[in-house]
C-alpha cells in the first residue's frame, strides 16, 4: 500500500457499479485501489427508483440502495473511493498518470469505468427551464409535479420506467416518442399500457419547450402527417438516451463512433495496462449486472497484467 | 406462450448463475421461456458456503441461498424450469431442437449455459473411495469429517475454501498442492494462513489414496525432492478445476482445446440463434457476477435474434 503518494496498484475511474464491482475485486486481491468518482457513487443506478432485474433480488432493489450495497462491500476490504473530476490520462509509460481536480495520483493498471451521461435533446427551451420545469430524472424531481401534467421524451425503458414514476405523482403522463412503437422491453411496455394516467404520443418529435418563469407546453410536430401541435405541461422529462464520458480520451484510446472505448473480451483496451468496463465500453447492453460483470473481468485482467 | 407442444421462444440448458439471469431477462422481456437443469438450479453456486465477491452483498451471501433468490426472480416472471438431462441438440433449421431425458423441446433461440463439473484427480483409489472419505464438496460433506484429519487437493480459491470450511470442523486440514505457491485470491490465501488448523503441503502431488473400507492415507510425492511420503487423514477433497459440459456438443459448435464453447462479446456462437453463457464459454473467468452478466447479454442477443 504506497497510496501515501498517490501512487496505487490500481486506479479505477467511474463509480457505477463497473467500477464498484472492479473495486470488490481488486480490493479482495490486496491491490491498493483507489476509486475516482465526480458524482454519487452508483453512477445511473442512483436515478434507477426499483432495479428488478439485478438477479439476487427477487423483489427489487432501490438503485441506490443497491449502489451503497457495492460501495460497502468494496469499501470492507479496502478500497479508496475520492470525489473528483478526470481530465487527463497518460497510459504510454509503466505507470499511469490520472491528472484530476484533487491532485495527480499514479497506477500500476488502469479501469476506466465512467459511464454514460444523459444525452440533451436538444430542443428550444430545453437549457432556458432546466431547473423550472425541464428535468432528466424522474426520481428525483417527479414529486415536484404532484396533481400537475407532465410529459416525458423518449421510447426505451428508461423513459418508460420514469412515466410510471411519474404517474405516481403527476395528473396524467404524456409519452413522447419519434418512432411508431417504443424500444421499452415488454413486460415494462404492458406496465405503462396498464397505467390509465399514461398517453402515448407516438411518432412525433418535441420542436419547442415554451412557458414563462416556469415550463407551461411542449410544442410537438408529428414526423408523418407533419402536423403540429402542443400540449399543456408542467414538466418535461428528458429520456432519450446516454453518451458515454471519454470526451477526455480522444486521441488517447480507441473509440467507436458513439465514444465507446473499444475492448476485448477481456476488457483490454489498445493502451497495455488500460481497461473499460460498463457503459463506457464499445457494446455494452447497459445493465446493471452486465456492467457488474465486465468490472470483474477487467478487474482479474489488471491483475495478470500487474502480476505480469 | 405456445409451451403446451414443448415449443418456446427461448431454450435455456443450465441452471447456474448464467442460465438463471438469461431467464429474468428472457421472461421480463415476455418471451416464453424454458430452462433445463440436470441437478439442482444454482450450478456450483451451491457448492459455496459463502459467496463474498457478489456485488449488492456486503456481508456474503450463502451459494444456495443467492440461488434460490435467482431462481425466484426468474420464475416471477414466468421462466419454467424443468429437471433434464440434455443429450443432443440440432441447430441447423430455424427451430432448435434439444433432446433431453424428458422429451423433445424446440425453441426459436438456444442459450447453452450448461457450466462446468469438478474435474477428477485420476489418482488410485479415487473412483474406489468416492463417497467413502473421497469428496468433491466440503459444504456437503465437511460435517461428516468433525474431529478428524482431512486433506484438500488444489491450491485455487475453491480448494482454500473448501479447506477453511472443513476447518471448522476437522482437527486438522492438510491442503497439498502441486506448486510452490497458491493461485488463490491474495484475500483468501490470508485467511488460510491465519487458520491454526491448515497446514500446507507444496510442491506434492497425490499419487494414491489409501484405506479398507473408508480412506485412510493419502500418499504424495514431492515433484522437487522426488521423496514420496504418507498422510494419514479420513477425508481427501478433490477441488483441481472444473470441466466444461460440452461432450455433447462436439461437431455441432466451435469449443476451445478444454472444450469451451466459442463465443463472440455478444455471446453468439457460429451457430446462428444459438448462444453461451457463463463458465461454459471460453475465456469465462469463472465467476459469479461474470456469469450473470453474459446471461443477460446472452438474453439480449437471444431476443434482438428473435425480433430479426
Amino acid at each position: 500500500m504506497d497510496n501515501k503518494d498517490n501512487k496505487y496498484d490500481v486506479v479505477i475511474i467511474g463509480g457505477g457499479p463497473a467500477g464498484l464491482t472492479a473495486g470488490i475485486y481488486t480490493s479482495r486481491d490486496r491491490l491498493s485501489s483507489l476509486l475516482i468518482e465526480r458524482g454519487l457513487p452508483g453512477g445511473n443506478m442512483n436515478y434507477a427508483e426499483s432495479i428488478d432485474n439485478y438477479p439476487g433480488f427477487p423483489q427489487g432493489v432501490g438503485g441506490a440502495e443497491l449502489a451503497g450495497l457495492m460501495q460497502k462491500q468494496a469499501e470492507k476490504y479496502g478500497l479508496v473511493v475520492i470525489p473528483a473530476d478526470v481530465s487527463f490520462i497518460e497510459t504510454e509509460d509503466k505507470q499511469k498518470i490520472i491528472k484530476t481536480s484533487s491532485g495527480d495520483f499514479s497506477a500500476k493498471a488502469l479501469i476506466i469505468a465512467g459511464g454514460s451521461d444523459r444525452v440533451k435533446l436538444g430542443a428550444p427551451g430545453e437549457k432556458e427551464f432546466t431547473g423550472k420545469g425541464v428535468s432528466y430524472c424522474a426520481t428525483c424531481d417527479g414529486p415536484f409535479f404532484t396533481g400537475k401534467i407532465a410529459a416525458v421524451i423518449g421510447g426505451g425503458n428508461t423513459a418508460i420506467y420514469e412515466a410510471l414514476h411519474l404517474a405516481r405523482f403527476a395528473s396524467k403522463v404524456y409519452v413522447i416518442h419519434r418512432r411508431d412503437n417504443l424500444r421499452a422491453t415488454a413486460v415494462v411496455q404492458e406496465k405503462a399500457f396498464a397505467e390509465s394516467k399514461i398517453e402515448f404520443v407516438l411518432d412525433s418529435v418535441v420542436k419547442a419547450i415554451e412557458g414563462d418563469n416556469v415550463v407551461r407546453k411542449v410544442k410537438i410536430q408529428n414526423v408523418k402527417s407533419g402536423d403540429f401541435s402542443a400540449l399543456d405541461v408542467s414538466g418535461v422529462f428528458i429520456s432519450v438516451g446516454l453518451k458515454p464520458n471519454t470526451s477526455y480520451l480522444q486521441n488517447i484510446l480507441e473509440l467507436d463512433k458513439q465514444g465507446h472505448i473499444i475492448t476485448n473480451g477481456q476488457m483490454e483496451t489498445q493502451a497495455a495496462g488500460v481497461f473499460a468496463a460498463g457503459d463506457i465500453r464499445s457494446g455494452s447492453i447497459r445493465q446493471v449486472v452486465s456492467a457488474a460483470g465486465d468490472g470483474a473481468v477487467a478487474a482479474v485482467s489488471a491483475k495478470n497484467f500487474i502480476d505480469g
